[in-house]
């Protein structure tokens, strides 16, 4: 009588616990996982291998072609069901000759050189360079208020900074990119012959960031390039006592695209193969620096998700796979060509998750999908949030990652891997993107939030 | 008729609003304070100064003096009711020569060096150095199992790693620093001649790490030093392959004490003066590197909540103070003066916030107070974290500052200001803790973190 009274409380506290949507087990598993990420993970000397033999993985570059090899062989130990290189024609941009933008013969300060990149994606301004006076402009509204008459044959420069007082420094980022991304083609509507454009950082600093422009069909094309912040403070305030002309030169061009690849591993699931979990990051950087933060450390995290898993004794019911993208930077084909063929395939993506913000102290997900899907899934995921936030972590609503948000299409849901923003425009698109710059433990941590994310997604599904 | 139901609705609006403990007033002053912080901050050139212009402050040098001096200045220019110089009398220790720990003849490795810094506090071995045979263990009660027939004439190397699977870092650096601590005078009861402790890091370097030992009453008093992680790791391998004898020198010197200071600044309270909130860091750091994290970061947040709260037009209630304690790192003398003389005083501290934890990005506070009165206050400014926690702040129990534990007796609420953990033992205690690893916008958003519980505390109080 004992022993029945025993198994029907038993059997009582399991269908309890099987009632609630997680268990303890969960919690458990988590920790091991943490346990795992932070004893046994293999993203940092991954990562100090792409920082340091590999360099800036621009693409198209012979450092993105070894950066594709080397992952690939590292995908290939850890045991994975399948790993495949995709094909993709990516554009071929190259810097050149080191840039000169000078400001020449001021009263005040003679001959200065300013602390310069050519923006990528831009054209050279020819060998002999160009020299014009400088206008300052803070938003492309402005341009359209000077108009030609102000702008002809003039060098524009973008001097709006990022906004300090937002508290994620990508929403400050957002607020200012248009400059860089937009302001020669713009400039170049009213016969500008060239722009400079204040760095996309909240630092105030000596590092000039690069990044991407695009121009416009049928729009002129004419050079730009990215100035340090100091630069651009001491730009403007010389320019407030006379007027400046700048002497700027850039060699860059756009070569022939070349074949790259995205890399791509999976863990094939043991009951539903067909629902697939991805996650990933972007190959390629900027040739500047290395890369490390942006996005190096996505990348090494992806990897090493899959391994920590496997470590861990996980087998997934579901699909993992680790893609690393190529050509985010300035292009974006590898993501499209990701898509395309998913869609071909009629693959279903069930969850996606991209880390392309940085190696930093993890805080949680951004989350999106489709509306005729999101409102549901996304609350049957927040219950799940008690297990995670023990470890700092949260869920929000927001954009998930430029190489996955295609997949929307598909109906599962896509997340955002979110850390500290505080330092990442410090060393985005520069040279100062390297590895001393990555914390062991906050990318190893990082590495972890995503595998505990991913386990619960595979475990118990979106839907 | 119309008026007079306006008036009427207005009236019962106001009173929900004064219901409810908080105001939408509060979180537009909070949002004010973090604008202010991010834009208006001084904190970063002030810690620039006292990194760069002064350096390690140990207690009793002449550059604690001159950081007693510069900031004693500092607080002259920002416009506070009162400024003045707490006098403290303490230890003056001296590192002398460059350390040697040396690997002597072994088979292996022949001659090798380790990187070394002799703990604070330590006695030097004597111009002429000590040799001897090294014994590892991992635990102060593996010396018990050892035993003096195992020890005497030795040299011990503490070796247990912090542990890496702790997810806050001081967890695991209080896990392992009794090795730190006690290590050299426990060693000694068994007759050792000498200490080595691996660095109290969770990093895997080339980095030696000091901080303070211990010397019990009426053990000999035997010199130790900490070696670097990879050091450790090399030495413990090597142990495990062949004796290892190590040559070590050092000609530290505790000298007589000096008087120094603690450096204080307050705005008087403009209606209950009598209620004081403490807002401090510690001045004193180790002589190697600059003391950026290890404390320059606390001092000069504390004095920017002041800067920035008196920026953004806020007259306090309560009597604001800025404490900036000299001699934590290697006596605490600084800490126990200010009590002592607030008690003789009988000054009641309703709230003090020490930020002694690095300039990272904040997370949020650690609360503690006597059991008397703790469970109804701390319940009490828990009602205020919906105004905090959309800056990512959270608050929670937990110890609160080594300079101001002392005043828990005054029965107030005691707060520890809590940053992101994960880099700080990094450069604890070593040369690698300069102004370099410091973010601007990670200690500024810790000044606003701290600048608004602070008016939230003066303007509702805790009981």
């Amino acid at each position: 009588m004992k022993n029945l009274l025993i198994l029907f409380v038993c059997t009582f506290c399991t269908l309890q616990v099987a009632t609630a949507q997680t268990t303890d087990a969960d919690a458990f598993f988590i920790r091991k996982i943490y346990d795992n990420a932070l004893t046994q993970g293999r993203c940092y000397p991954w990562l100090e291998y792409l920082c340091k033999r590999t360099g800036g993985r621009l693409s198209g570059s012979p450092q993105a072609t070894a950066a594709v090899e080397y992952t690939r062989q590292m995908l290939d130990t850890m045991g994975l069901d399948k790993v495949w290189l995709q094909p993709c024609t990516v554009p071929r941009w190259i810097r050149g000759d080191q840039e000169i933008v000078r400001i020449v013969n001021s009263r005040k300060m003679g001959s200065v050189d300013l602390k310069a990149l050519a923006l990528g994606n831009s054209v050279g301004t020819g060998p002999g360079g160009i020299s014009a006076e400088v206008v300052e402009v803070l938003s492309l509204d402005e341009l359209e208020k000077l108009g030609e008459i102000n702008l002809r044959g003039k060098i524009v420069f973008f001097n709006r900074p990022l906004d300090p007082t937002q508290l994620n420094t990508f929403a400050a980022y957002g607020g200012a990119v248009d400059q860089r991304g937009l302001g020669a083609t713009r400039a170049a509507r009213f016969g500008a012959l060239g722009v400079l454009v204040r760095s996309m950082t909240t630092a105030l600093d000596d590092v000039p960031h690069t990044g991407a422009l695009r121009y416009e069909e049928g729009v002129p094309e004419i050079p730009a390039f990215g100035i340090s912040t100091n630069d651009a403070e001491r730009l403007s305030a010389l320019l407030k006592e006379e007027p400046v002309r700048i002497y700027m030169r850039s060699t860059c061009v756009m070569m022939a695209p070349v074949v790259s690849h995205n890399v791509i591993g999976e863990i094939t699931g043991s009951e539903k193969p067909e629902e697939i979990i991805l996650v990933g990051g972007h190959l390629d950087s900027w040739d500047v620096g290395e890369g490390a933060h942006d996005d190096g450390a996505g990348c090494v995290q992806a990897m090493d998700v899959l391994q920590v898993l496997k470590r861990s004794g996980y087998r997934p019911k579901r699909t993992l796979r680790c893609v690393l993208f190529m050509n985010e930077e300035n292009g974006l084909v590898g993501g499209a060509v990701y898509r395309a063929e998913s869609d071909k395939k009629k693959e279903y993506h069930m969850a996606a998750i991209e880390s392309d913000r940085g190696g930093f102290t993890p805080r949680g997900f951004t989350c999106e999908g489709d509306p005729t899907v999101f409102e549901k899934y996304f609350k049957r995921v927040s219950g799940w949030l008690p297990l995670i936030e023990p470890y700092g972590l949260r869920l929000k609503p927001g954009g998930s990652g430029a190489d996955i948000g295609g997949l929307k299409a598909q109906k599962g849901l896509l997340f955002g891997f979110e850390p500290d923003s505080q330092r990442y425009f410090d060393y985005h698109h520069a040279p100062t993107d390297v590895l001393e710059t990555v914390n062991r433990r906050e990318l190893e941590m990082g590495v972890a939030a995503m595998a505990s994310w991913v386990y619960l997604l595979d475990k118990y599904g979106v839907e």
